[in-house]
């Protein structure tokens, strides 16, 4: 199988803990000639800075794939009022602190500085609709069937592609879907046991040290040019 | 004169023409152990960004000075209605084209595809408290009076500094009043004639190398750590 794109997360996969670039990732990145799409949990504005950055042509999934942008933009603001009213009745018994809230349009952003399972078990009666996802660095209150799995079916479409034709990179349980929906996915390190277990590699090389070596791995199995 | 900090604008200076980021002044940045500011003409939310990818410590001066973040977010909105009376004016006889309308909140950006030259003759009569200036990546339309100088004097006070105690590094015309407020300005090869006039010192490097050459020549003089 030769893939035809590639989808990779930012933080944690392409950054180290402090969400700062790992550079080996960004030459591996930038020494591929089929399309680099960025996914990530952040905003729309930031996913485009991020892909500016890292030298990709700015197609993006944002908002764990409730915003996807390749020429167009689209937002699916599904479960946006909803994911607001969850925040509401959480926040009658937990301090939350948003995050962007002026930017994020399709889901809430909180500081992870709050009980999160607590959260999760106050959620799952009345919102059965909606879930709490942990990244690592932020924690999401997201409608349970937008994901960036979902975003990668809809960038695949925008592309003219099928999403089994990316390879899908990520550390992170909000990586999941997207790995399950690609044809090939690969979980760094340093990921989360989750993700690793729906993975079709899993690379010694934590952080920008997997990506590169996964690069590395397909490029030598001639599955990616 | 030992340096306190550096600050250093983004695009054409940590980026090549194509605003993908240039690791070898990543890394140069990232060798220092003063503070690194970062000072751009896009919008908090994509300074914020860029602070966090290249592993500065998220100090930042946003829209040319006219939005800070150190700890607090600042914006100084004295001009924002003359600006975009002055886009207003100019859109009866320009085709222009706003860049991140809904997140810049103290200026008017634009995208470089009109006669420049044109519309500051039109502005001259009518706006003479307002300027275009083309970085030669957008076009901004600001008020005379701010500045990424004036963002660095403020960015200098909350950080219990002077602007003399920073190095400043940039491209662009943009960048001119913070070479002339800080302690000592580098313009990469790269750079604008109008900036290499007021430079202390030019670069042979364009772009990060320029910057990885300002910070190693710094360095040697053990005139910042």
């Amino acid at each position: 199988m030769v893939y035809r794109a590639i989808v990779v997360d930012v933080d944690g996969t392409l950054t180290f803990e402090d969400r700062s670039l790992d550079c080996r990732a960004v030459e591996a990145l930038r020494s591929l000639e089929v399309p680099v799409v960025i996914a990530t949990g952040n905003v729309l504005c930031s996913a485009r800075t991020a892909s500016k950055l890292i030298g990709t042509g700015g197609i993006v999934i944002a908002e764990n794939g409730g915003a996807v942008e390749c020429g167009i933009v689209e937002y699916d603001t599904t479960y946006k009022q909803r994911c607001e009213e969850a925040f509401e009745f959480l926040s009658r018994h937990l301090a939350l602190e948003k995050l962007d809230p002026e930017n994020r349009k399709t889901e809430v952003g909180l500081r992870r500085n709050f009980d999160v399972e607590k959260a999760r078990e106050m959620l799952k009666a009345a919102f059965p609709d909606i879930e709490i996802v942990d990244t690592g660095f932020a924690v999401h209150i997201k409608g349970k069937s937008i994901n960036k799995g979902t975003g990668l079916r809809r960038i695949a479409e925008l592309m003219g592609l099928e999403s089994k034709d990316f390879v899908a990179i990520g550390d992170s349980p909000n990586d999941v879907e997207m790995l399950e929906v690609a044809g090939f996915g690969v979980a760094v390190g340093n990921a989360h046991p989750a993700l690793k277990r729906v993975a079709d590699l899993v690379t010694e090389g934590k952080h920008g040290a997997g990506v590169a070596e996964a690069v590395g791995e397909l490029k030598k199995r001639r599955e990616i040019i």
